[in-house]
């Protein structure tokens, strides 16, 4: 339990350290001289989807690769994932993603204002209404995270069905997220991931924490939701094989 | 055949919800505080080709992962497929693209002002004339449309066809609708999938609706044409292995 | 030997048609009222990967996936294809890009003076000195054309040997197509494929034809250096697993 | 040994040719008559993951595709290669990558003043402080180089092992080579590999080489780290299956 809960730990840090450290170091990285441009959305939604494909690879076999309280709480309710384990594999994914936005404040530390930039615009925090960045309300982000963490669940616990093809499945499993960021960035910032969301909220503070319980919330429903519809639709089907 | 119905609806809903949506939300999401750009085209085609990805590693097992009428016909002229089931997937995949494109309407609610703005821009439909995003006539959209849906086509059988590597098909016919994309959204906006151009043309409404013809006909009629001669061609080498 | 010519044909028109058709509709799509931008070189350079990844996929069980003349003598160098074989596929693939080149121009006839335009700007031709994107003399083409084909042999002969992993030599090969096209468009605006080169001339015309021989040279003479040199230093080696 | 060792020579100087060559040739290509932009950090980013993914598909079945000296360290460190044969990685590598850069200069000096203001720009080379891309300090570079190496060895010795996917690993591989582009070419433009640091400094001269031992220290450093806690942690789990 220790390697796998440790498996955890570091796949969530690099999730974070990832995802949020390229929104916060490369997505708009400003460059006037030059017609270099910031990695944009396009380049935070590949490094989300990589840092999930490059910790199943890894840590996926030790684990199972989860890496978000929602999937390890979906992939419960769909029975594939035992519900007493789920504590802490939470607890490490939620220690995992705090370590690795305190890591990317210190290295905003030593760049000239970064930190306090960083920190003034959320940290890559969730919001919606005034923090969306497309402006979107409450109601439309408690939609899209609902339904894309659904999708998220569907796809993973189909991808890792028996009668899937398993070596593809962490591959299929990080393109999805890459997808998922590429639609909800503009409305949510994108989370699905309590741990993530957790992680940026902490150094965003103010409003932002103050929002950060809708995508604590909202991506635990969609995985559950899914979990349990994937098992009455499809689980005698995907026991196949 | 419940479950290879509700596979087909839901990854169909998630072709239209991550493609339609990415081009909705994040094409070219506006930030002229700084320099971080929307996603642009590439993008869009990105997220196409994900949503077959993530869908056929998932639901494909179940289904098939067709998601789209054409394939469905095309598979079926191909002699991979039963005529007598092609009824019912086609029906399922136009449900969960309009429930899809109903969602994104929805989320778009939300934004101030965007369900309107993205109404009147046609809700990402294809066109031709003056509905082609570049301007190209009803000559070239025909083309485009048959040419690349018969690509597709002739991909999808022949990377699961008996001699080839299964476990990569999903890959590879994903990132095909990534190919087909990224040429052609400047002339149609791109369907090859009349159920993505009927969920987008019924919020597009008025001119688009009108146009909304071509995009079932000639995806199929590509479709069709690629399947028999591929059967033709190679269809006695293809059942090697 | 007929459904192996097609398969040859086929992927040699894909590869074209889907290249050199990202290249001419949507590398730099204006669009100045919103800021979408066109799929730029890097567009580019993943569509003529991915034309590969589905040509290999679909086409390569039956024919070995070749799809460029320098890839033929290439292997043939190597000991991995019979010399007999080479003039047949060369000619299929011949054929094969000026087929996909003319579907384009009749595309592009379709557009407000889109065909016009292509023609003029060279058709996406290959080229060096004042032809060269970046301006880039012709020991620069020279260079990058030789160097950057033996690369491609190399990983197309290594990814498909006895010792390799199969299966993946198809999404291998292809990137490796990306990776070309992302070091050296604004050199010479990357052939390493004498089909692909002389497609675009032919419409292109004029000056561009003018410059065409160095693209079907080179690229050749960088393949049989590789082959050859694979076939020395790693040969034994690689027959063995 | 002889294959091994042109097998990791190979294997570098595509990486330098393609990652660099990239950097030099394309990121910031400008052509002010259209909007096509040059490829951008995200353009850099997966050409150098690339470069990955082609060699350890094409040379790893040979040489075991490290094209790193810290990653040739940190799997000996982990137990999975013999410490007496790093010496001879360590300098085919080295060479690899300087005859790379050598070859990228003589394809510059064919272009308009085009070496001369690659050697102004430090020829792609990392740095720190006022040589950092985003100015960032001497602590920050010394942290993310660290960090980064150090998952860069947990993916390579995660998806390496026993228990996990073998065919996909040199994907996943690379791919964690293209997510550490897109975090950290604002704070130390990245190295996480010896080699390619020492191949651009010698053509960037002054400065950037009296910077250089950062990047041939910290990347060690943290290869070393990752390598022993990775046979601490999961070293008897990771040996099953």
């Amino acid at each position: 339990m220790v390697a796998r809960l440790a498996a955890e730990f570091l796949g969530t840090f690099i999730l974070v350290f990832g995802g949020v450290g390229t929104a916060l170091f490369a997505a708009n990285f400003p460059d006037p001289e030059s017609n270099t441009l910031g990695v944009g959305f396009l380049g935070v939604a590949l490094a989300f989807g990589l840092t999930v494909v490059v910790g199943a690879y890894s840590m996926g076999p030790i684990s199972g690769g989860h890496f978000n309280p929602a999937v390890t709480l979906g992939v419960a309710a769909a029975g594939r994932f035992a519900w007493r384990d789920t504590g802490g594999y939470i607890v490490a994914q939620l220690v995992g993603g705090l370590v690795a936005a305190s890591a990317l404040a210190a290295i905003l530390a030593g760049g000239d204002g970064a930190l306090a930039a960083a920190r003034d615009g959320g940290f890559a925090s969730n919001g919606y209404g005034e923090l969306s960045p497309g402006g979107y309300g409450i109601g439309s982000a408690i939609l899209v995270e609902t339904i894309l963490t659904a999708v998220f669940l569907f796809v993973i616990i189909g991808a890792t069905a028996k009668i899937a093809a398993p070596a593809m499945a962490g591959l299929a499993i990080g393109l999805t997220l890459t997808l998922i960021h590429l639609i909800s960035i503009p409305v949510t910032n994108t989370s699905v991931n309590p741990a993530r969301s957790l992680a940026s909220a902490v150094y965003g503070g103010g409003e932002w924490l103050g929002q950060v319980w809708l995508f604590l919330v909202f991506p635990v429903l969609g995985a559950l939701v899914a979990g349990f519809a994937y098992k009455g639709l499809f689980g005698a089907t995907a026991a196949e094989g």
